[in-house]
């Protein structure tokens, strides 16, 4: 399981989309919300797009890795679709917030690494944010707030990438993955290996 | 501080001379040993060769962050070469055994990772140390037998490369060094960087 957070506008988004294309083992967790759909969202692929009533009934059953509230929005990440990605040896990558990688992280027994994008500076934050056609002015100033919550919490987290520039940042990111796949305790069948070998 | 183990012959120093070559911020840490040199070992480079006297004084001394006894010579790591560089922001890379490893977790104070090496077969492994020229039949007999005990601990390490080919494992090293400087805790300043945002 591997989380990527980081304030609104920082690259998180793109970062997640560019692993999916690069890494074939990963996919993407696919969260329940009850916002409205961007256009060119798709349901089922970006989101699950639920109303808050379905929503409710899922977090009542208990459906939910982890859920939250985002301003007027409910979201959450549905345990099933998650297990059985991790269950068929994929990779499953998670774009939450600060309190969806506190819930993970005491919901899920799978191992989880988490990476922290912060923006290289504000400024350069409050520009990607306005270069957004679809926020509104109110959305950028409430986004702008939230990032400075939102950016507190990168102690919580395994790892930090700064986003200067989106290509290396991409490959930082892989870099992560391709590290934490050669960590002892993720190397399957190591134990039956070296057992082989020295047994031979 | 990187540490990289394997037994003998499983291409441990092929992989240090590689990254020693590519990263100009890893630095070799030197060991002090009483074995002869081999030919085109430099001593202050590959080694410092001393004699048992000079060893069992250094050892008394505390002068050494590990050391141990192996078949019938002596190696040390002295402590003040590894805390200068430490010291000046560099990487320092052991090329040391299990034992060595051991001592380096207990009496190191800065933070250390380890990388454990395997051939991908023991008789690969018997196939490099036979075409060593300079290693008697006797002393690969020893050497086989002492790999065999070597990768018995390979779970007391970080991370596991398994040298199929040697161009991959120096990316995997590489890659694992990459990961590791991108790790929450090595940033340094980014708790001043982040609440320089915050505050702006």
């Amino acid at each position: 399981m591997l989380v990527l957070s980081s304030p609104s506008g920082a690259g998180k988004t793109s970062i997640a989309k560019a692993l999916l294309k690069a890494e074939p083992n990963v996919v993407l967790s696919v969260s329940a919300t009850t916002r409205a759909a961007r256009p060119g969202e798709v349901d089922g692929k970006d989101y699950y797009f639920v109303d808050v009533a379905r929503f409710e009934t899922m977090k009542a059953g208990g459906e939910f890795l982890e859920n939250a509230r985002v301003f007027d929005n409910f979201y959450g990440t549905p345990r099933s679709h998650v297990e059985k990605q991790l269950a068929a040896g994929k990779d499953v990558l998670f774009d939450i917030d600060w309190q969806g990688t506190q819930q993970l992280r005491e919901n899920a027994r799978d191992d989880l690494v988490s990476v922290f994008i912060l923006p290289p500076s504000l400024a350069e934050l409050e520009r990607r944010l306005r270069g957004r056609a679809q926020d509104t002015e109110d959305v950028v100033k409430k986004r702008m707030a939230r990032a400075s919550d939102e950016m507190s919490h990168w102690p919580e987290y395994d790892y930090i990438v700064v986003n200067r520039d989106i290509e290396t940042s991409i490959g930082e990111v892989r870099t992560i993955l391709a590290a934490e796949r050669l960590k002892r305790a993720r190397q399957i069948g190591m134990g039956d290996f070296v057992k082989g070998m020295r047994g031979a």
